[in-house]
């Protein structure tokens, strides 16, 4: 059987819904679960989605995928602008990433307009909400049919 | 019946496909065009699709756009960093409007990481090459659809 | 008969009236068009007032103003900012020239802080909207009659 | 009784007419006064014009401003460039206000191209002379004259 | 029974009282903590006092208190200067908190003086050694009686 | 007899109350010096509650503190921002010093994020309002009864 | 017939001459034009010689002269230093080419000392007045023969 | 017996041999264990060789090594250039330390040209590959030996 | 008879042989004083020694040197690193001037390094100590010499 | 007999040939002096041609260069962008200069962009390779020429 | 017989010893050769051992080496910090190298953090004193036995 | 004998008199080494006065210093904004120093405004012309008198 997908969600992304919803939208992480799963079942992949507060455990996450996972999205929230060993794991990890944020990054403050990860990913998708996941499924789909042989 | 989706395209996205490949992709600005096309149709909605290597030619679209359309898709190019003189139409220009890159931006020159016109839209989605306008449709869809009154 | 003043407005300028009009006011261009002929007709001056999103037309219109214009009033909007062509005109130009910003663009975000144009005019006016360009046609006025033989 | 317009002047501004008058001109600082009074008058304002070497004066009467002046026009000279305290005391004051400059600072060295109180004033005035301290006159006649019940 | 204030400490508050004592004090993490309690005690209020190397627990803490605390203190250590996973959560945290420093950050070197939990709390007191954690508890308690109905 | 506190407060603090009371808070600065007299008498201490808007006389006054106060307590206003000469004389100051600000100074502009007085004084206190100053007091009654021979 | 080298002269050359000309010299653009004819006549070589203040206009003539030219002049004038869209153009032109200023660019205001062409060129010549199109003439001959099949 | 010398290894260094060998080279990790094992028993010295994604069990290894080793060298990985928990925990322990790099950081990404922990070590060692351990237990040899009495 | 040089003395430097003693050593300013006058004297010359805390002072007495001084000494203390209202005093005077600083200002922190008032002095002279003034009273000598009609 | 043509040549320039010819090209300094000689020649003109590792002498030659040459070509290798010394020479060195390159410096390093010779020569010529000294010799007789008496 | 590894000393490293010996050591540049001689001779390698004050002589030593060396070790001073022209000459230079230092550079000021050498060399070692030359002969030993052919 | 002072000179300073004299004024390096010779003959002291356009040189001579001279006069030229080997052989000579400057540097280029020597110096003199070492001889003269035993 084919390997999933790893949706990978930084710190405080387990707020979702309650925190700051005119920034982050009114979905609450289990909402945004849910419609990736839709959203990857209509086309004929799988996902598993994780969340975590330590750095230390996406980064594990993310060397996983090096041989778990078929694709990768990640929401690195917080950690998008400080950590670079989750860059660093990236680069070490052939599979074809999406970097995905609910808001747009650009349009807040000025130190969460740098991404340490951007460097790393196929491409990068912000400011439609939970919908950005499901641009990214599709997005990865796409990319992984690629790579098969026909 | 139903405005067009506006898709504008900056300098020099007509050499697309002959114009360094490796960063830029080997479809053509048409095959571009045709790809939304279907996209668009398949979601119900029609574009209207163009190209200028003049800055004052794409304000006066974006403006157009005001009126005259019920989305906007905006790729730059080299204008994405330059041009205020866009940022300000966009600023006044109420429809859902997306920004496209083909290429990731942030794997490229420091002078291509920062967008002006980033603040002015709803989202957006670079690094997928041709599929990202597609995925612009497909978010400005759901964008649409939510603002439609049922 | 005397030459007239040019009145020169930059992008998006068009749209007032309708853009923004807790930063830019409710006069629409028309008015402000209005506003300055009357004042002008009081001090016995004409004036050429015109609008372009294109700098090179503006470029252009700067360049005419050298043998075709007694002064000058300069809105170049976002331009301000960004164009050093029009820089380069307004130095090659002998004639008396104002610049105008109908906001204080001092209160704005720090990249419409700084303008190119300044170091090339005789004086700046901001914030007043709409009546700024009343007092540069009257500081105009005065810088004329001044360079005339009595 | 109408309360009076304050037009408060900055350090060394009592040197002017002998100080480098190619860059601020040949008038005095009762030159422009007298100018200030005429045009006043002119338009039926009264004006209270006055000059302090001191930080601490010029914000005190910036403050007595807020109970005791109509309008206020401010050539705060050197303190322009380093004085938060003004800034506040502007910030405090919520009559009408206007900076002059005799000469266009834009064209000088680059530390006196930044303004701490262009933050807290309606609109700025620079590069005309003794001329700018009549327009602003005539700015704040307008701006007066639109806050009045009719 | 009232909800207790969070103390949280950050990477290698653990180690007081042997570490650099000429800038953090002789006092031992547990000096402080008792301390804290007694003040608490005589303020009728109760602590919950935790020290963490680890940035995601801290930031769990912190989520933690978003129902579990009435006040939140944090002496965020090292991550002061690199969490913005920490700043987030205090953002979607409503409870009043207060950011402690055993030294004044300021005399220290340059990378010591940003903070970016700064951004969201209610107050910053620092410089005082263990004493700031009882003053920290004395300002929440008169936050903390101001929000509480009569 | 002991020395008084000297409590200093900087420019435009005489406003208090009325001037934007969204940050600084409804206490006046004769409310404030109520709380304080109140809180020292409880310590069994004495104040000298000041206020200028000139540099040099509070340069003066923390001279005067010098030998003639037991403690000082500087809110120093925009001077906080600027002010090289009281950081100076804090420097040449040996009795225990606070910096306090009534706001949360890191929340503002980024101009107010830099303290030169900070390098000088024992420790900082801001954004607590009016209870930031008994706070302070709390603290110097601590620092003060340390140096004290038992 | 070989194809001809194209000469593109960017915003206000067309003043040349009569503009500042102790920066620019005292020779027309026509006087250029016909050194530069006089120039290539003797290498046997063809030149299109032409003018535009419109930066999309010069866009244009570099994709243009992708097929239609055998070597490149650029002298973009102001927008040597403002253009990532010519970059653009010239990244994805083959054709040997080479950037001319007439004056020493590095000896004037430090904004005309970045060139965003100069990246996307052979090689740079400045400062020698309408002798630096000669020059380039010359080396252009050198870079085409070299390519050529012997 | 004596204590051993901890060599800890910060994030990713997991997957050393298979991640960009180019430019970490091909042993993995337990070959450089191997290496350092056998480096260190022929000075006569033990090694406790350990490694973590996690940054907060990295700050309680070099707390553990206060009392629990002899020497230390760290490979920290990412956290070199962000972790300044890392390096206050350095700043506490007494024992001699040695900064390790199996790259030449230097020639990489100009983020990794910089280390906070750099300051709080006796010595650098980078551009070695696996040799770069070897060196730094001889270096921690000399060093640990000078401290013994004789 | 003669008129006096102006020996102008800034805030703190009242505390002279007090006040940080390694770094302006132990001679107070009247110590300073009677030096100056012993070497003005055997150089048949007069002094007027000032010292002051108000930057508004100090203009003053700079303005009152261009008719009533010979020659002018500044030491600005802290203010020569903030006013730029006394560079405009210095500017506008046209008598020799000399700026003074006990300490050597360059191995002090970073802000003490940067002098607004040396652009309008003849010379500076520092790190001597008391020294310095009488250096600078023998190089005015020379200079008020030089411009003397024989 | 006319004063030849000096052209000097910086540090490392004596390897041209072996050193990296993907960026300096295969030429050696003597096929670049025997180049020289014969342009030179065919223009009626002489070239004394040296080359030298040490600023010293290169600052010495320029010195001489004052009397005795009638031209001066500078490839001053990597003290382009490090020797004031050699900019102060220049300045002091009436003959007219050309700043060579052979490679474009604008598309290498960051550090390489800027020279500070650029400041003192007439012209700039880089990225011709050994062409480039041609090319200057070429200049070099314009400008000669244009200096003679007829 | 096999070539000797040159070890290069740059300016005033001839003072080792006696010039701050609490930064860089008791020992001598004799006592530092003798142990090197140890150290090659044991590893059955030769040196030659070398120190300048001049540039152009490291230079020229640098470009000795490209055939007279089997390996290089460079402590150069303080031209580490400022010589671009040896960086050149290294990156000229194709034997392995080694930058060292005999203090931790990093902990010292600013200006001694970055190291233009760093760039072209294969790795570095500081803070070690003498010791680091002994180790940068062990790792050079090992780097020129892994290139002879076995 | 008493040990003479060094009066050491470096590059271009062979030219003064000749070179730029609006900035060097008329008198030569001669005419200087003549006045001072003078001057230490009025105070009971020899001078040792010499130039080179050689870092290595000067640093030599520095070195020299320190044991052969009673104080060390230093005007660095060009090399006062780029050597730091001169400012490490000041640092490593315990004779009293003073750096001087013909031209007040800081009415110059900024990159003329920073020195690296004068952390090194006892004190700075500069914009006197020849005067500066005449009154750096009588500082020395002070400060040489003072370490002697009387």
């Amino acid at each position: 059987m084919a390997k999933p997908i790893f949706v990978l969600n930084g710190p405080n992304l387990n707020l979702l819904g309650t925190r700051e919803p005119e920034i982050y939208g009114k979905d609450t992480l289990d909402d945004i679960k849910a419609k990736c799963e839709a959203k990857a079942k209509a086309l004929g992949l799988a996902i598993d989605f994780r969340q975590s507060n330590h750095e230390g455990e996406l980064v594990a996450w993310i060397q996983e995928a090096r041989t778990g996972a078929s694709g990768l999205i990640v929401n690195a929230g917080a950690f998008t602008h400080t950590s670079i060993a989750m860059l660093d794991a990236l680069l070490a990890c052939q599979v074809p990433s999406v970097e995905v944020h609910l808001s747009n990054i650009f349009t807040r403050e000025p130190f969460r307009h740098h991404s340490y990860i951007s460097k790393a990913v196929k491409g990068v998708i912000c400011g439609f909400g939970a919908a950005g996941y499901e641009l990214a499924i599709e997005a990865l789909a796409g990319l992984i049919k690629n790579k098969r042989p026909s």
